[in-house]
Parts: C-alpha cells; structure tokens; sequence
C-alpha cells in the first residue's frame, strides 16, 4: 500500500460545504454536516467521518434518499419534549437542529428530549451527545430502523434468521472538569455495519462473530457477511443484551416518533432488494428515527462537584492496573480527544478509496480539494 | 436431585413480611421488600427473588450492612429531578421510594429523575423501571457502585486488570397495548454475579467468557471466579461497549447522586476483602446509588398509538423465523410475563438451598411456612 494521503479539518471544511450545496442542501446545512463529518474524523472514527460524504450523503442525495430540501419542522411539543420531523431531509443536520431544540428545552426547563421520525443517516451518534456535555449537561442520542420485511442486510434478534434491526446506536456524553468528555457512542450490535465496509476496503478479514454469511454460517470474509449479530452474540454471552437495547432504541426513536406506523408513506420506508411489501406486516418505518435528549446536572446538584467526580473517576480507571501488553486502561472519549489533537495538527488520514471519492466529488462538482501526502 | 419444592406467592408474602418486621423493618419497608422478591421471583428471575431473602437481606441487616431503621430523605430536588439519600437502609424499599417519588414528578411536570445515594442492594432492576410501564411511563433504572480500590470479586473494566466496577445493571420497561410490558433487565457485565453464585449452588460449570479466576485465566468452575467480564468479553467483540455502558451507570448513580465522593463516611463504604482504603484514591463510594427515571408517554404524542407501535414490534419479532431448534424469537420480559402467570398457579419453585435458609428464619423468627412439594 502507497502512503497514506491527509486532508486537513480546515480544507475539508470548506470543500464538503461547497460540494454539499452544489447538490442542493441549504447553506446551514451544509454547515452542519460538514462538522459532523469533521469532528467524528478528527476523533478517528473512521467508519463515520468524512469517508461517508461522497457515498453516504451527496449520493443519498443523487439516488433520491435524502432530499436536499427537506425542511424540519415540529409535530407536537411539550416545554420539555418534542416530536419532529426530517422530512427526509439530510440526516446529520436535521439531527443538528433536534438535538438543539433538546438543548434549548433543557436550558429553560431543566430536561429536553426530542424524538424525529422521517429522517437519514446522522452519522456518528456521539457528536449530539456531545453537543449537551459542551454545555455542562448529559446528553444521550439514539438512531434506530424497525424493519417489517427483512432487509438485504441487517441485525438478527437474538434467537432469529430475519435481519428485521438496524444497528440502532447509543451515544451517551458526560461533561469532565479537567479531563475530556466522555463519550460512549455504540452500536447495539457486535459492529456496526459500516465497520464491515471499511474492512472490506482495507482487504482485511473481520473477526468470528460480528456477521454471518448467506447461509447463517459464522464469517470472516466481510464481503460475505449478510447478517450482523447482536452484542453480546450468543444468549450464553449476552447476545439478549444487545437485542433488548436495539428494541430500547427503537421504541424510544421509531415508536414514540410515529416513525414506526400503520400508514407510514411507502416512498419513505426503507426497501430491502426485492422490494420490502408494507401491508405483509401492516407497519412499516418511515425514514430512520432519533431520540435525543439532554438532561441538566444543576438539577441534581453541583455541576462543578459532579465534573470533578468524573474527573477523578477517569483518572482511577487511567491508574489502575492494564493488561500486560496494554498501556492503560481507556475510558470512552479518551482515545479519541487524544487522537482528534493530534489530527488537528496532521490532517486527517484519507485511505486510497476515500481520496478517489473526493476526487471524484472535486472533479463533478468543481470544488478545489488539497490533499496532503505526508503528515 | 430431590422433587423442587414450591411456595406460592401468597404465603411468602406474609412470611417475607414478617421476617423483615422482626428484624427491624418498617412495616411499609418490609411490604414493599417482600413485594419486590415475589414479583421478580414469579417472573423467573430466580436469582434475584426469594433466594435473596435471607442472604442479602436478612443477612445484610445481621451484618450491619443495612439498617433496619433506615429512613430515606431528598437532599435536594426541583419539579423534575430529585437527589436522595437511602441513609443505609434497606435497598428495595428505598428503591420503591425513589421510583415512586420520580413517577410523581412525572405525573406533575411530564418527566421524573431520581437519583440515590448511600442505599442498598435493590434486587431486580426491572422492578422500578415497570413501576412506569404500569402508569404508561417509559421507565428507567440503573444501579451501580464504583470501588476506589479492587474489592475481592468485582467487574474489569475492559483492559484492565483490576475489579473496580459491580455489575451495574440498566433496566427499561416500555409499556404494551395488549402485550406484556416489554422490561430489559441487564447487567453490563457478561453475567450478573448472583448467576454464578446460583451456578454453584446447582453444582454447574459457568460458560467460557462469564468470569476468570484469580490467575486472570478464563475458568468455567464457578467457586473459581474472581473477576467478571464486561459485556461483549474483548475489545474485537464489543467489551468496551459493556465498560462503557457500566461507566455511564456510575456516572447517573454515584457520581450524579453525590455517592462517590471525595469525603465519604468510611462507614458507608463497602469494604474489599482486605480493607479498602479511601485515602488512596481520594475518591470513594458511599453506599450503594441508584438512578431511575420516568418519562410520560403523551409528552410526544398519543399513548395508545405508541403502545399500539410496541404491540406490533413484539408480534413482528413473534413471527419472524426462529433459528432451527428456537420456538420463536423472544423480547425482552415476554418469557418473564408467560413465568409468572405459571408461577401465579404453581408457586415459585425453590432449590433446597433457598427451602433450607427459609426453613431456619422460619425456626429463627418463629413465623410459620408452608412449602409445597409438588407443583
């Protein structure tokens, strides 16, 4: 393999803005996701960062999943809660807009929780969160798909041979004093399933119990993995767990938004390759679905002496005793503000496919694009 | 192995009662206490029902880790959210005590948090969170404790080798139109511990991935365990996905609660087998935390639609083919809801350890029981 290329937070900022308009988003936008992308690429999780804008989001465009016009409005509301819609809009910026109204609920009520049905792919569920722990609150987001006919591709229920779940993460921020946020952002599957692709592009096996192949037989080839398994795997080792927190998702993300419905608009259900048949199973899920919520600490007592206890509770896990061969124990965030300094300063590392994508969009879209052949 | 015996329902209610009542409970406490391990009993959860009676409570009363006399008090609180203190008392009532402070709110002002500090073993998790569900609540509880220093037995933190976490259980129960409550009870590690402990008291090898022993090698005897796995084992499978999810627990009970303190009362912390020393970390946990939550459903829309939705999510799952050898996929307190309406005619089956232990509060306590040998 030929050295790796970079592309600098400050260049693909502008690019991703220019080329997401050239398509037809409204400039904020395009503001929004080319953070998203940004932020979660800078923290180097490479499966959900600036390797999605050309495949993901300006080809969700170009094959009529997201519509770039796509507004977002709200359905109902509470001083505390809401119900809205994507209208299939894009994705990392209707959840953006969500997670705000969360936000600003919780700044004058305390608490604030949005529920949004009717909207795409938000990429890496960790930055919503995150946006609360900015703002010294815990925040939590959820993105979930409930399929009524198994899809091509998907996540069994523990004990099934239908792939009826999407991989349906859980992303949790808790704001430090000293110490970086943590930052849990999961799938409530063994992997997600954009990990599977990025294996795939590398040429790399995947390990024994992410996926099975056609066949329901155990695979490594991640070419070959039809259907992914739920965390935990088998019931012995949990694998119920992760079932029951994709369902948890789900009903706080499809079910309470009205995502998952009777009557759903059959242009905006998720088709599997045959073509997936509504009335077989009366509901359907319209678009994916999110949940977000932000939750103040002053309501439970003192913000400051609440961040120091996790502070000090990183530091006792950073102190304690590592496997051998291990350097420290990792707790989740930590890893990833390390990495996002250190990206800030090198660019952000772009393997062959992801740089040929952004050529492309360079090329199509006459957007100038530099990229950077050594860190 | 000798027939099971059985007690039903109605008559460990007032034996559990009484029992409680004698060693000092409050009447409402010990109601609750005995309520708590029928319902969990009834559903099948049998590790943490009647077995628990005598070792965990009885016991932990005996042995100063609960006092009896116990009353529980808001340190601070707002319309939605409320910091308590179960001041040492007996965990389950304490818990219902939460819980139903939490539903109140929700009832008032839409939503309600409640978090605990300085309480008790709970018992089933599930128990609050379906508290909710009853009144049409989405509801939540979580329960966990953070050792400053390694006690005896304990959860790893994935890549760790020091036991700092308990099992640190997440419950959520949504409700159903026509189904049964959907309740997910779940400890972030593999296994919770009192599964292994109900192992050796049947004499059964422990699946690979549970725990390791004191050598940190996998082992399968369950006397041998010292130390459990986090749930999903290795990084490659997801264990930091169980870490990840026990830390968010701690940061919602010890560290929102004020448990995990700088200057706890050394009384209140739970020793290891050697004498945990506060000093060392500077942090340590005062008692046991707990969080729980309850957020009204018509807050975003129509309940029956959202029960409606649940209904239909369990029944799509119902009908989707099962693995060859499986009856059907199962969600989340669906085998619980079928047990308990067994159970309800039965009794609840008792192994000869736990038919033991009640026999001598029965002797101890002078309270009359009823055991049944044939179901």
């Amino acid at each position: 393999m030929s050295d790796p290329l970079f592309i600098k937070a400050e260049v693909f900022r502008p690019f991703a803005i220019q080329v997401l308009e050239r398509v037809g988003l409204a400039a904020p936008h395009a503001v929004d996701t080319a953070e998203v992308l940004i932020w979660t690429s800078l923290r180097g999780i490479d499966t959900h960062g600036v390797r999605n804008l050309s495949p993901y989001y300006v080809h969700g465009v170009l094959d009529g999943i997201i519509d770039p016009k796509g507004g977002f409005s709200i359905d109902s509301e509470t001083p505390l809660a809401a119900r809205t819609n994507g209208h299939a809009g894009p994705g990392l910026a209707a959840a953006c807009w969500s997670m705000r109204l969360a936000l600003d609920k919780a700044e004058k009520g305390g608490m604030g929780f949005v529920t949004m049905r009717n909207s795409n792919h938000l990429g890496a569920a960790g930055y919503y969160a995150h946006m609360a722990a900015e703002r010294d609150m815990i925040g939590m987001c959820m993105t979930g798909y409930l399929f009524s006919q198994p899809p091509a591709t998907g996540v069994l229920p523990l004990g099934g041979m239908d792939p009826l779940l999407s991989t349906n993460p859980i992303a949790v921020a808790v704001p430090g004093a000293e110490e970086p946020a943590f930052v849990l952002d999961m799938a409530t599957s063994a992997s997600p399933y954009n990990r599977i692709e990025l294996f795939a592009e590398l040429g790399k096996p995947i390990p024994l119990g992410w996926g099975l192949d056609e066949n329901h037989q155990p695979c490594t080839d991640p070419a070959s993995v039809k259907y992914l398994l739920p965390l935990g795997g088998t019931r012995e080792l949990g694998g119920h767990k992760g079932f029951g927190l994709a369902m948890v998702v789900h009903f706080l993300t499809g079910a309470l938004s009205g995502a998952f419905c009777a009557n759903p608009d059959p242009s905006k259900v998720i088709q599997n390759d045959e073509g997936a048949q509504v009335e077989d199973s009366g509901y359907a899920q319209e678009g994916v679905a999110h949940f977000f919520a932000a939750m103040r600490i002053d309501q439970f007592g003192q913000v400051e002496e609440f961040k120091r206890a996790v502070d000090q509770t990183i530091r006792l896990m950073r102190s304690s005793t590592p496997e051998p061969g291990l350097e420290q124990v990792y707790v989740a965030g930590e890893i990833e503000h390390a990495t996002a300094r250190e990206r800030r300063r090198t660019g952000i590392p772009i393997p062959a496919k992801v740089a040929a994508d952004l050529r492309a969009l360079s090329t199509i879209y006459e957007v100038p694009l530099e990229l950077i052949s050594r860190a």
